[in-house]
């Protein structure tokens, strides 16, 4: 079966590991969205033993992190849905205040147009954020000593 | 500052602990529609320390695994969104390709209208499922040995 999480990185590739990848979004709006995305084709995250699943959620929250420390958003949205693409994917979005849904989920409606200005401040950052994630997500998986 | 999940329990409860409790959600039309809800009062994941953040996800992943064993849901949705009420909770959504919503996240468009046969057939499992879900956390809370 066809499926464009193993065919394609699904994103602007900002870091590959060999378990997991951590990929930019293209979502107009939202220019702060990242995809952790499983190597290996598995549909749930409860389909990964323990171990994977702990590795996995700590780079979505070094991913996270990043985000905060970087762009200080009003709040982080973390989901695993995959109900189009059945491949373990996690969403790590920086929602603001201003952003075109805020408060609602991303999938709902929106609140109001997009704010260009406050999308360049953001796009301005993101080159420091990517150099972050790469960071922190190698220095993870540097064994220690 | 009050917090709807610091002084109410925020749903049906199924289950609590010391860290954090696991609910029912009363969201109409999405029967197996749960939360796990820690405790304290913390605004993100990554707020939390990583053996809290694994504590946590285990809680989340055994919730998933009781609901995908009784319940056969086309698909699993995670997401820690709180962009309304800023403490930490993860909804653990059983997602049905006769819900109103599928394939579209909870919080998108509708698609169709419920099925009250088929939410019927899951009301059903409702009980088992919580009995699956206390054995599992008692078991993963208790101490081995």
């Amino acid at each position: 079966m066809s499926c464009v999480l193993c065919d394609t990185d699904g994103g602007e590739l900002v870091w590959r590991g060999d378990k997991l990848r951590v990929i930019r979004a293209y979502e107009a709006g939202f220019l702060a969205f990242y995809r952790v995305i499983w190597n290996a084709h598995v549909a749930e995250f409860s389909d990964l033993p323990a171990s994977d699943r702990q590795h996995c959620m700590e780079a979505v929250a070094l991913v996270e992190k990043a985000l905060r420390e970087q762009l200080q958003p009003t709040k982080i949205n973390l989901a695993a849905l995959g109900n189009m693409v059945p491949h373990l994917h996690w969403h790590v979005i920086a929602r603001f205040e201003w952003d075109t849904h805020f408060p609602n989920a991303i999938w709902g409606p929106a609140q109001r147009p997009r704010d260009l200005e406050q999308e360049a401040v953001v796009r301005a950052q993101l080159e420091a954020t990517h150099a972050d994630i790469r960071a922190a997500l190698v220095k993870a998986e540097t064994p220690d000593g």
